[in-house]
């Protein structure tokens, strides 16, 4: 959408593309890489079973739905709001009778589900998300033990899911969100004649986890992703998209001796 | 503030200062300028007219009311309500019947007031903002007319206001407004520990000049400059002054025959 500026010599030039669309789609862009590997490794699955229920968990969860039983674990009880009824969810694991699972999938990353509970699980495969990325200091990582929970589970088969792309300290999809809009946003202000870039920031999680206002959170996430200040047309869709497009996940496979 | 974040981890801290204490700092800046510049060319004011009213032109008429009659001339009349009524506020020249001034300001920048009003008024001194900066490109250099406005006005003394420091594409205390917070973020980022930082990025100015809706321009003004995610305490104000205290303006003296 395009509107005139400041003066009349300013546009301003709105995304159609909002918060929303892009946490959806770096979430999307992970669950089909765990989707990829369960074909790859021809796992059989007729239950799953997903700690965290934030935009990665209900991609993997809505997408799952469709091949096995799934169960979602989270300490959040309104995040029960991301995913259909089918789906069966609980606040903790001590609420959940089975012990065996085709498939366990642990997206909870920092400060996440412990290393006990974990343990405790049986699983024919288990994928732990790897909450560092590409930019991840000293102190995020030493603060994961994501990786040792992964090695040292019994499961036969066992994959780190790792997002990276953006330089980011976390592979968190709200993290990729903000960083992927602030990247768009950079790239647009090199482009001749434009005077600046917006990029969509508010702190969604705080409204989300602290406030635990559903509604807000989604119209603050329905808001439009970039918004620029220029003299002339651009394609901001096209620039958040190619922003998107630098965003690489893959499972790394990982043995019980590995040092992932 | 510091409040508990996505798990017990994870902390999230929030700025005291707000966006318009950035806006309002970098306007002071070149209000400052301007008047420490005043002072060394020994200027006796006593009328001063300044063109454009937003943050800068704010800035300028509340500090020189204190010191000359003030007039300032804006084509949005709801931008009144940033100065006092001691001040003159006129929303067009055609209104205003003075044509001599001690000094007159223009803060208009692109698209701002034309040459042939500017060129009809007489004036001790004249200083014209450079809406241009140390990013700008060759398109907004060549749609300023500014720098040739102020060449040939028959004013005796002439300065150009300029403000660099933070690699933008213009000198809009607005975009300067958003490169601070950007710049910021990006510092707190690189703090070990910090999973991600989101500096405050509405488009205040959609509703300032499109929907002119002051109440809300100042609400969405008033939010914190900047928010991070972190595993450790971190004084965000101070990421912020550090990325403001990055800014320089000065004012470049200009002879009529100078190519500035």
């Amino acid at each position: 959408m395009t509107e005139t500026g400041i003066t009349s010599s300013v546009i301003t030039i709105t995304s159609t593309l909002r918060e929303y669309d892009l946490a959806n789609e770096i979430a999307a862009k992970k669950a089909d890489t765990v989707l990829a590997w369960i074909e790859k490794e021809h796992l059989s699955l007729s239950n799953v079973l997903i700690f965290g229920l934030y935009f990665t968990g209900a991609a993997l969860a809505s997408r799952l739905d469709k091949k096995a039983k799934v169960t979602v674990i989270d300490i959040y009880p309104h995040l029960a709001e991301l995913i259909n009824g089918r789906i069966d969810f609980f606040t903790h694991i001590s609420e959940v009778p089975c012990r065996r699972w085709s498939l366990i999938i642990d997206t909870t990353g920092l400060g996440g589900v412990d290393k006990q509970t974990l343990s405790s699980l049986y699983c024919d495969a288990l994928i732990v998300e790897d909450p560092c990325s590409d930019a991840s200091d000293m102190c995020i990582c030493s603060a994961s033990n994501r990786r040792e929970i992964l090695m040292n589970h019994s499961a036969p088969k066992k994959g780190l899911l790792t997002t990276t792309g953006l330089n980011t300290k976390t592979s968190g999809t709200m993290t990729l969100t903000v960083a992927a809009a602030r990247h768009a946003a950079a790239e647009a202000e090199k482009l001749c004649g434009t005077l600046y870039a917006v990029s969509a920031a508010d702190f969604p999680e705080r409204i989300l986890f602290k406030e635990r206002d559903m509604l807000q959170f989604q119209a603050v996430m329905s808001q439009p992703a970039l918004r620029i200040s220029s003299l002339k047309e651009i394609d901001v869709d096209a620039v958040l998209r190619e922003s998107l497009s630098l965003i690489r996940t893959e499972i790394i496979e990982v043995e019980t001796d590995d040092r992932c």
